[in-house]
């Protein structure tokens, strides 16, 4: 892959992060399991995750009734290629939640892990797992650590 | 526009949004003014905003009693070309204002949506729409929602 | 320096700022320390810098026990060349702080001002000092002020 190819390739990897923020941000599942391949991976915590579009999509439904907001910011990426249209992608995320329940607002501050793919000319999730740096009022109890030194 | 212009050109629009940023948050309002066009139009909220750059200017005075400080952080910028010199801009922001007055920071998560033009070599605003995910203890009671699916 | 190459210096650079806040995060001063160069000079604060990587080195003593978790984002990335493998960067972090200590989560809005330079085809940190835009339950109490116009 040449110097140009790659800085286009990494732009729209990164490009289709932040529409998976959106998706997720505006409530569209559909648009965000677009952004997946069939045999994907998603991992947001042990037991909270899914292998297979079909399980993906089961847990997409709710958000649109549990939260009354959510603002994804994502920063920090950092893109490896590991093979013609294949790379490993770590970013950071600051994911605030408001729920549709009065309770204080979930914030997450985690970081990404994604093997992303391109498939006829689109890059997709293959694998995303989220591990997580620290949460404050956050519903979800479980959590992948990032595995800081002690 | 070929591969490597629009990745320089995507790069010096990205630059301009964080020269707003930072001329917003060192209270430097004829610098942040120096990024619009004269016919532009600014619209942060309902009733809040400007058509033309001396309507804009005055939306700027105060900033600098009324704040102690503001910070804006910008991410998940996505840029789509829409003619020569010309581009729709999304993107989401982080902006936490301390207020002069005692009372809690006021947090502002939102989207903007802005139309960006090159005049004389410049990229510039001629057209910011501020969309307001949601806020915390902020002062600005009106905003444009974003379209979240209920 | 040629566009194409001014593009890939420039993610170098922003990359090699990523990975400063990951180290951070994952509390390996090992790698931190390899982002700098021998000679470098850090102001974090007046009077908590450091000049040369040994002194630097004892700045980072401490951080694995202090905090339980810190996370940094970064954003807003301006960067300047100024010479051959020379450059000066402008961007904006947020960086939040948990202690080991039960006490609030201290949070810091700040801007990064960097002087990268590139030794044997890597960029590493010449100068790095930090303004502070403003803090929430920060134990650090001095600061570099950003200079924002009153």
């Amino acid at each position: 892959m040449n110097d140009l190819t790659r800085l286009i390739e990494e732009r729209a990897i990164e490009r289709m992060m932040y529409e998976y923020s959106h998706a997720l941000d505006m409530n569209q599942p559909d648009r965000l399991a677009d952004l997946f391949v069939d045999d994907c991976e998603v991992s947001y915590a042990p037991n909270f995750g899914a292998t297979g579009m079909e399980a993906y999509k089961q847990t997409l439904e709710g958000i649109g009734t549990f939260f009354r907001a959510t603002s994804h910011h994502n920063s920090n990426i950092v893109i490896d290629f590991t093979g013609d249209g294949e790379a490993e992608v770590r970013s950071t995320v600051l994911a605030i939640h408001r729920y549709t329940k009065e309770r204080p607002d979930g914030i997450l501050y985690g970081q990404y892990f994604d093997t992303v793919v391109k498939r006829d000319g689109e890059w997709k999730f293959q694998r995303r797992e989220l591990r997580t740096t620290m949460t404050t009022d956050y519903h979800v109890r479980s959590s992948h650590p990032i595995g800081r030194r002690a």
